[in-house]
Order: structure tokens, then sequence, then C-alpha cells
């Protein structure tokens, strides 16, 4: 449906902004020369999940994990030997053009003195991460919020607790140097779970908060955490909301007695519960009022042709977000 | 605490409401002669989770699945040997007098011509299925419900999303007569797993609702049909709600990426969520303005000395509820 040029965006160290060079015959909503972010979550604007507020998963164009195509199903990728190259994300931002649908396309407006080193921030994990602790699971004052793993995704969950006055956020992480690099993000206390010896980490979380979370989120992928998450939620009213990537056919086990005594919510989200095309705007808003804190999640700023020292980077665990310039 | 003689309830076909006859020493919540509806789950009314309006399970006297004491932890019950006897489900109706906690008791209001022979009936199933739909899942006029079981408590959950306004509710049971009865409760559709053939129960859900129901209410206690509930339940803003008693350390299991990908929740609750003694009254209320019906769950009527047939009754499936009379 349409061109882009700029700076890419992914599940990854490296979040990029583009700007448009040349639309499709249908497409009203952009022109030349616009500033926009792409997002692997798509936001048609018409489908009845994209028109509820309860929803953001697209019925159009629903989100699959492969293979990724435009919604006509060919690619408008090919390898120097002629082979189909997928539009990977939907998005394909490792690159200097790509063609992306007009579904995947969030207009920025740059009145303001946006910076788009850090508007880009908010095409995956950061608005996954704050829109989970705001949407999703609607973390209210003076909770108590358990976060495992402190990936970017576990901090902006932090981040978005913290806006909204979280009087405990416990972060989770195997590596003692996240707690340091947590508290910049609001985390209060820290877990290491090779600290808990013969103890559960959900038991140790249930006795830290006399009976368990408001909110737990778990941000790794591993079925254990998210069983673990779900045993140390408060019953009543805690909720677990998934937002880590297990891998495929993984399964979670849950007590059939314990979901039906305890009360407690278990859910996930892709994208933390937002629409693309109106939360990312409103995210933007709230980081120029000085109120969500982006500029902390840039730990690295490189090239694009160095763009494999970044995923060296994320790898090591050495860097939460890389921008990458296209064009210096 | 306390002594009340009159007409039991229990988690059963029979359902009976008590006559205080005598209270203990710090009891001044209740007087002799009241009447009261004795309930298994307790309300404290002074700790967090009484006092919060999301949850209502009691922390101060938690809900246990055995054994059933008092909160001294002592039984007011021995048989002829002098054998400890335990309270059943904290109430133990089941006999001409009865010892039961404070916490255990919603006193009623008998303004009105409540009749006593209708109240009872909210001591358990029906407050639990009419509770889940109203106060756990919130059912929203317009909507889609899935029930799974329509014994009582599933046909209570039918009477309260047909308050409620929702569009269809689609009865699921194995004895094809159901759908008979579940007509008077608002289902409007109804499906018979046994005439699926080879297409799960889940994929026939999905296809005739196009893409799941907004509601999904498992009245079984089965893992493997939890499991179907939360597959034929719509992305993006479905509810699962378990309510049905699961074989103990039975589990359900998710796929993770479904967890995480689908935006659905899963939840269950005890009592429908519902507080005994400000939500017993309401309910009454509500029968009283001839807005809940509460006179077709009973049918039928005996004597206490008849308990044994009004127990074949339930196993043989003939009857939903079952008024029994102590004094007559």
């Amino acid at each position: 449906k349409f061109k882009i040029f700029g700076i890419p965006v992914l599940n990854s160290p490296v979040n990029l902004y583009r700007i448009v060079e040349s639309v499709g015959a249908e497409v009203t909503e952009l022109t030349e020369g616009d500033t926009v972010i792409p997002v692997f979550l798509p936001d048609c604007g018409e489908c009845s999940d994209c028109l509820s507020k309860k929803s953001n998963l697209c019925s159009k164009l629903p989100f699959k994990v492969s293979p990724w195509m435009p919604r006509d199903g060919t690619s408008r990728f090919t390898d120097l030997d002629g082979n189909t190259i997928h539009h990977f994300l939907s998005v394909s931002s490792f690159s200097e053009y790509t063609v992306v649908d007009i579904a995947h396309l969030t207009k920025i407006d740059l009145d303001g003195d946006v910076q788009m080193n850090r508007a880009c921030l908010l095409s995956c994990g950061i608005s996954t991460g704050v829109g989970a602790a705001w949407r999703t699971a609607d973390v209210e004052e003076g909770t108590t919020v358990v976060i495992f793993g402190l990936g970017s995704i576990g901090l902006a969950v932090a981040e978005g607790a913290r806006i909204r006055g979280a009087a405990r956020i416990i972060g989770i992480d195997m590596k003692p140097e996240k707690f340091d690099v947590g508290k910049k993000f609001g985390i209060t206390e820290f877990v290491n779970p090779a600290d808990c010896g013969d103890k559960p980490l959900s038991q140790v979380i249930n006795e830290m908060t006399e009976g368990g979370a408001d909110y737990c989120f778990e941000c790794v992928g591993l079925p254990s955490l998210m069983e673990e998450a779900y045993a140390c939620c408060r019953k009543g009213w805690g909720k677990t909301i998934v937002l880590g990537v297990a891998r495929p056919m993984s399964e979670m086990k849950l007590e059939c007695f314990e979901v039906l005594h305890s009360g407690k919510i278990l859910t996930g989200s892709l994208f933390g519960g937002l629409k693309p095309k109106s939360d990312i705007p409103m995210l933007l808003k709230r980081y120029m009022d000085r109120d969500l804190e982006l500029d902390k999640f840039v730990t690295h700023e490189l090239d694009f042709k160095e763009i494999n020292t970044a995923f060296d980077l994320l790898i090591e665990g050495k860097s939460l977000r890389c921008v990458m310039w296209m064009d210096r």
C-alpha cells in the first residue's frame, strides 16, 4: 500500500521511525514527507475490535506469527536471486526503504519539538510495558506490583506503575545489577530468585506482601514463571498479566480449584492493550508533558551500519533500548 | 458464638433458613427470634477483603475445604458415642438445631411479605450464578453468553444474564430436556456436545458466535470443559468464569502464547463474588421487585424427614432446588 524511508522498529534493542516516501492510490491518511511510526500491531480503524474500546486486536488484519505479508498475501521484497523475503513483523524495518500497510503506521505530529529519537521508542516495548500497567492491568494508586524480568518491557511496566502511584514495585531478575537499573524506573524492592534458597519464588513474594501482590507481570516468557506469578497475586482481586513470549505450544497449568476459589484474574496483552493510532500520540503527549520518562530507556544510539553491534549489546544484556540512525 | 433453629442450606438440592434461638455473649448483630440465612462463605465485615468492594473472600475466617470448625477450632457437635462432628460448610444445616458463627449469618428483614421458602434460595447456588453474571463477569446488554452445564448454578447464570439484557444465551448440556427447562431462564440456543460430531465443542461455539462469546461460564467442574470454555471466549475482551468445582488437585492447561496474545480474561468466584451480608438483601429486594425470578428454581418442597428423597431427586437430575421445611 505504501512505501516509507527512515528508521525502523523491532521487538529488539532497535527502535526507529520513518519518513513517508510515497503512498498507494487509496491511501488518504498520510502523504509524502509525513513522519510515521511503524508498529507490528495493525489498527485498521474499521473492524469491531478497532471500533471497540475494549480490544486492540484488529479482526480485519489479525496478528499472525508467520508468514508476515501485506493484506494481499504477496511480498514487496526479493533477494538478489529473486527469492521472496517476508515482511517481518509486518514492518520490515531493517532496511533503508520498506513497504508497510497503512494499518501498521501511526502518524506523528512534529509540533512541540518532538525528538524522533525518543518518539520512536513508543513503537514497541515501552508502549507494551506502560500500556500493560495502564490499560491491561489498570494499576491503582497505593498498590503493590511485582514484575518478573527487568528487561525493557519489565522496566516499562515499572515506569507505568510508578506514574500511577504504586506504593511498592518489586522487581525480580537473575541479574543483581538490574536492581540499580530498576531504581530509576521506580522499582522499590528487588528479589533475585537465586537468593530464595529452597523457597519457591511465589512463597517469598507471598511473605513479602502478606498474601500476594495486587498485580503480577510476567515479562520473560517462561510457563513456570507464569505459574509462579499467578501463585503470588492476591486472592480476591489480584491480576496476573502475561507479557512474555513463551516457546510455541508451551503450556501453563493452573489448579482448577485455585481458579474457582481465589477470585484471581489471569490475562495477557499485545502492545499493552494499546491501539497504535490513538494511544501512541497519547503516550507521546505524556512524554512531552515530562510525565512519562523515555530518555532513561535509551542506553545507546548507533548508525544503521552498526546494527550487528546493536544486537550484540542486546544479547549480552548491555543495552535497554538502542536508537538506530538511518541517515547519519 | 451462636445457636439457631430452623431450616438449613447446603450446596445441594436443599435450601433452608433459620430462626435464631439464642446468641453468644459478644454477638450484638442479631437477637433471639431473628430470621437469618446461613451461608458457607464468611463475611466478618472487618478484614481488608470484607472492607474492600473488590473481594468477597474474608481474610479473617478464610474459606477452607476441611475441617469445618468455628473460629476457635473446636466443634459444637458430637455423636452419641462422643465423637466430634464437624461443622459442615460452616453451617451444618441438616439438623434441627445448629451453632453458627455470626460471620456466616445474614439477617433477613421480614418486611414486605418476604416468603422464606423463596428467600432461602439465596443462600447458595442461585446467588452464585446470578452473582457470577452480575459481579464477576459484569455481563453487558446485547452480549453473547455461553453456559457450560445447566444445573441450578448454570440456570442462575442465565437468569442473571437475561436480566442484564444479554442478546444470546447459549446453553450447553448433555441432557436434551435441559433446553426446555433452560428457555424459562432465558436460554436462547442449545448445544448438546453429543451432537457435535468430530468438532470440538469450542469450535462449534466459535462458529455459532463468529469468533467466540463475550462470556463463558463453566458450571460443571471439568478441567477439559474449562479449557473448551477458554477456547471459545472472544479475543480482545472475552471472559471465562469458572464456577464448577473440580476434583482436588486437577489442573487446567492454557497455551502460553494464547494467554499472551488473545487478551482473554480467566477468572472464577465463590458465591458469585457476592458479599453475603450486603448482597443477599440486595438480591432479595430484586426478587420482591419482581425483577429476579426465584419461583422457577423450586421444583420440590419437602419435609425435613424426607431429606433422603431430596438427595435422590438431585442425584437423578429431577430437581433444581428443593426447599425443606423443618417444622411442618
